[in-house]
């Protein structure tokens, strides 16, 4: 099955089903996978079927509501369910925080004073709310970001922060896919990013599906083609923003970034207001996945 | 066949035959192939058969040796032949200078007033001194470079600068190899080295083979563990120095260099004189290879 509009979204809840597009398989095959149960959504966050941190937000709310759809009983009972549900799915995965941003705002509509069918309901429409407001959030960052970008300018990115890796449209491709809306010639390089080449089979397949010009690099070469004056800036992703500005991304983001300041490039972080994380001053705690 | 002494060489000149262990086929295969003709030579050359600018010097120099050995004919023929063999070797591949260096040094032998038994003489002698003085440099290149490193620190090291670019030893590794000769506790970082990685596969095939520790790491991660305190020294190889100490090696090397710099960790370029080019005042003559 594809129920793919013309506009990319790798997170689709239609007529009570969640569907993930299956992103370990691109660029070769576009499938989307049905997630039937909770144990199989935490484990296409994990194995990473479905990766970004907005998109695991949006993930994460929706796998809340396959264990709504799928409850018959009490109300107590419902409610103990949940707060394990919550718990289960905030631990998929651990460095972006829209995980548990996302499963945190599902769990804070849950009132005690309301029946079990005024919670189930609240829950549903929090999820699509959640996946609507990203997308929304992803065009305006579109349109801030677009201002600080020049007709005729390479831009390098990194890892994918585009349509796939949120609800749609992309925060760092989201600012390309503006500049590109507005009439602005702009060409990309993106880093191939081993080890699992988010660059090179995402941010590529999804660049070319809309005939925006891109170019795979090896993540090696961002420091020469600044130096040699190839890039205008650098525009990544994140996984967690601290109060300071401290923020996480993909491994190699932090060479880019001072790569960047070495050559006088300006380097931009675009994402949503789910990314922030309010409980950290700096970005020493920000807990860092390490895979095998 | 297996030439191999205990210590590797990639290039070996055996009973008037030259043989190159195949590194495209590193670490899954330990193979050399005879090489009987200066095409299969040139190919070798292209081809990364050989690479490592000291080990294509050396291999260049043997090339050479491969038409003397051949030849029968009268002098005036040898000269005029000689001539466009070095000239075709030279052109094998444009970063490395060693290559035009070894070539150059052979054809300064060839005078006029000697006989041309006296000239093949002289040609076999010259290129076996060549493999030879590049063994004892990389072995001076360890003594100087030991005295750099303290007991008990961890070197990043890109690409293969070790026995296996050079004609043994190594210049990089060989630094390396001498600390822990000299009972250093010394671990190892190796870059992977994309697009074809040698770090990957020879650097730590090589130093594996000698129970050095090594880690191999994305390229991409090299500045997180500078930025973390994990890495104490940088040690790579060079393609070409100028007059200025500008210098090339494998893409990647710049950005390295400039992470070491943000983060206050020393850098060292470990390379034989013939790596140095004294035409050139400055890095922006170093003409730049690029591949498919």
């Amino acid at each position: 099955m594809s129920p793919y509009r013309k506009e990319i979204s790798p997170v689709i809840w239609k007529d009570n089903s969640l569907y993930l597009l299956d992103q370990r398989r691109l660029p070769e095959e576009e499938r989307f996978l049905r997630i039937r149960t909770l144990d199989e959504l935490i484990e296409s966050i994990k194995n990473m079927t479905v990766r970004g941190a907005p998109a695991i937000g949006i993930a994460g709310a929706y796998g809340i509501l396959l264990y709504v759809k799928k409850f018959r009983g009490k109300k107590g009972e419902f409610i103990k369910g949940l707060h394990a549900v919550a718990e289960k799915i905030k631990k998929a995965r651990p460095t972006a925080v829209n995980l548990s941003w996302a499963v945190e705002r599902m769990m804070n509509l849950v009132e005690d004073s309301n029946s079990l069918e005024e919670i189930k309901k609240r829950l549903e429409e929090e999820a699509k709310k959640i996946h609507e407001e990203d997308m929304r959030a992803n065009r305006k960052i579109g349109e801030y970001g677009e201002k600080l970008i020049k007709d005729g300018w390479t831009i390098l990115t990194h890892c994918n922060a585009g349509a796939l890796a949120t609800g749609g449209y992309g925060t760092a491709l989201g600012v390309i896919r503006r500049c590109v809306e507005k009439g602005k010639n702009i060409k990309v390089f993106a880093c191939e990013t081993r080890p699992l080449l988010q660059g090179a089979r995402l941010t590529a397949w999804e660049l070319k599906r809309e005939g925006i010009e891109v170019k795979i690099i090896t993540d090696s070469s961002a420091g020469f083609l600044m130096k040699n004056g190839l890039i205008n800036a650098v525009i990544v992703g994140a996984d967690r923003i601290a109060l300071n500005g401290d923020f996480a991304n993909k491994i190699g983001t932090y060479a880019l970034a001072a790569l960047a300041k070495e050559n006088r490039i300006p380097f931009y972080v675009a994402a949503p207001s789910s990314t922030f994380d309010l409980r950290l001053k700096d970005g020493s705690g920000i807990p860092i996945e390490e895979r095998n």
